[in-house]
């Protein structure tokens, strides 16, 4: 068995068996296989795809490849939610204080923005003093304490994915549906949980374009996830347009504890309920779907939500008067106003165009070893299906400089389209996929 | 633009740009794309395909990595004769020395073997004294004095090729047409050529399996060949059963020898003929191919060509008295017997299994690091049509020990087919392609 063999195999269409995908991943970290064998095999798979069992080995194998965290310590069903990315994405801040406050045990490990996309890590890390690199051993302690905790992934947690996703993040090999769901589940997996909430976000700002390919997506983690013993519900949702008003770190922050604290954007609010109460039935504490949402909205509502997400902050080091005081996160020196070029009907605000632009305000990344600025990004004055006059403020650029201020107002400005018929304007909740 | 972008365009099927090209060229060169981006490029094309147009400018792009051999200084018409490789394919030392000896231009350069297939260059290197490592300088010299010269590649002569090969012959990229054609072309035109003949196999020992995938190959090389006024001609051969009755290199050289004598194989005259005609026409020496074929077939008969290629194995520093006494090549200490086990017609000699089983005995490589050894090899005994009685030798395996003999003696009697339907038994020339 020889990785020129399995290449050839993969290339001409044929199923890799367990030993040929073990032979592949295990070569990699050991030296054994090349770097551009492996992406040639990554490749492959993009055009030859994975059947359902090829996908469950290779995350098998990935998981294989490096430590586990033990979370049998912790009384209660552990449940995450896993978002496949989108702007203005914070969800994550509300949804596992939502569940934790139910009963949920949320052992979440999340990542950084990359491209378009935000990353929970970034928004966390704009609150002063919090932190999100703790050790296996100190993550499980903050779950059981605080019922929650939202940290970065451990450098000997499937040291396999880290290195495939590097080779596919600069080879196009990154949307190839089989290699999104063994990098999701394996890491998942690792992380010792009982069952999983997926948010697949499907539209303009998210790496699935279309429902369909968003259904594609969602069915084979479920697929995948089912031969794993790991329940798991998808949640289609929209994300042609932001979520919320803010796309930008401490921006997100602010609109988040809104959120918590009963305010907000109503999108932000539904949305998060609904994956929360997903999480809230895959964990068994109610009787029903029904009864789930009834307890997401009660420990929303009630104020308990707020306060574990307050003990949370606090848990990871960060300094929680900020939810009181949100002028204590940062702030950007320049704030500028994007107007409307002619007045209107607003029907589209383009996702993947707002948060380019908050890239290049430095809200994220272009490459991985970038600097986020925690300050800045966009919020968005208007919603789709509002009328605007000639001049009226579309959104503000919050801004580290003038110098860069200017091309991001152009290019919010141009994400908005005035007439026609609207676009995702309707329920971010498209569909929710179960396997029976 | 960036490699990622470069890969993500062709994987969706789009039509690479000049500048495009050039980028993964140049940049693998430069330290600025790596191998495993340039790798999932290859396998993306490997699916996707090039358009002629692209395939030219791969070909430009490649030939302009390294340095160009000037044979400006030679009067006549250079012609080269290209093989796609195959098993028994002592062509080349049979072709040039008739080409030369109808006054046209050779100068050949010439690969070692890989795997089933073998190399010129290993089949040279067994006549003793021969070389074929020369520089550019000494190349032109070489083909001035005698009117042809056979030498492996310069190193400084498109690097690209070398790069670009070696990661295609690990992620199982090889059988690719527009980066075949590429290879191929890009090599000929860097060695100053009027024109080529291509020679492309055709069958079980050849790359191509079949008539259609070598006629797909063989109008992509004039179709590029073409774009880049390099005029050439493609004859589609045989290659099911091995070319005459050798394969492995001192018993190839032996071999090509009597057919320059005006014995050996009538296939190997046959195709030789044909092909050195084809350089004829294609060098403008007679008024068409009718003419070429017969001086083609009068310089061999007259032993002109003998003549040539007794001055070339001198100019190479090789000791031409192999040539009258054949037992001054290496021969191998043990010679084994392969019987037919049943009594009947021969339909098939599967020259993949022939090519296998010399490689195995040491006359080819598994690994572009492996020796060669000059002496081992086979000799087959009879041919396509002839009746055989059980017992019968079918075949003599040329060996350097007891051990390495076994396993050859069952792989190649488990080559020929005894009864059935014959299959390739009829000329080894199937098609000449031209354009207009």
């Amino acid at each position: 068995m020889t990785a020129y063999e399995i290449i050839r195999r993969k290339r001409e269409g044929q199923e890799l068996s367990a030993r040929e995908i073990d032979h592949m991943v295990t070569g990699l970290l050991a030296g054994d296989v090349t770097d551009y064998q492996m992406t040639a095999l990554l490749m492959a798979v993009f055009f030859r795809g994975m059947t359902a069992g090829e996908t469950e080995l290779l995350t098998r194998s990935m998981l294989a490849s490096g430590a586990t965290i033990d979370t049998s310590s912790i009384d209660g069903p552990k449940v995450d939610k896993h978002s496949t990315g989108g702007v203005g994405d914070k969800l994550s801040l509300i949804i596992a204080p939502i569940a934790a406050a139910a009963g949920v045990v949320v052992p979440m490990i999340s990542g950084r923005g990359l491209g378009h996309t935000g990353g929970t890590l970034d928004k966390l890390e704009s609150i002063p003093g919090m932190s999100t690199a703790f050790s296996p051993h100190e993550f499980v302690s903050l779950v059981g304490e605080v019922g929650m905790a939202i940290v970065g992934q451990s450098p000997d947690v499937v040291p396999a994915d880290r290195r495939i996703y590097a080779l596919r993040d600069v080879t196009a090999t990154v949307d190839c549906v089989p290699l999104i769901t063994a990098s999701i589940l394996s890491k998942k997996l690792a992380a010792g949980l009982d069952a999983l909430t997926l948010d697949v976000k499907v539209g303009r700002g998210a790496f699935m374009p279309t429902l369909d390919a968003g259904r594609e997506l969602a069915s084979a983690l479920l697929a995948t996830a089912s031969r794993l013993d790991l329940p798991a519900v998808a949640v289609l949702t929209d994300m042609d347009a932001p979520l919320g008003r803010t796309v930008g770190n401490a921006l997100e922050v602010t609109e988040s504890v809104d959120v918590l604290k009963g305010a907000g954007p109503s999108d932000v609010r539904d949305v998060s309920l609904e994956l929360a109460a997903q999480m809230i039935a895959l964990a068994g504490l109610e009787d029903d779907i029904v009864a789930s949402r009834a307890a997401a909205a009660r420990v929303l509502d009630s104020g308990a939500a707020l306060d574990v997400f307050t003990r949370f902050v606090e848990a990871q080091g960060g300094d929680p008067r900020f939810i009181e005081e949100p002028e204590r996160l940062p702030t950007a020196p320049v704030v500028a106003a994007v107007t409307a070029g002619r007045g209107g009907e607003i029907t589209a605000i383009d996702s993947l165009e707002i948060g380019l632009a908050s890239v290049g305000l430095g809200a994220g990344r272009v490459r991985s070893e970038d600097e986020v600025d925690p300050a800045v990004g966009v919020v968005i004055e208007t919603a789709i299906g509002c009328d605007v006059r000639e001049g009226d403020a579309l959104a503000f650029v919050h801004a580290a400089e003038e110098h860069t201020a200017s091309p991001a107002v152009e290019r919010v400005r141009n994400a908005f389209t005035i007439g026609g018929e609207p676009i995702g304007a309707g329920d971010r909740v498209l569909e929710i996929i179960e396997r029976p």
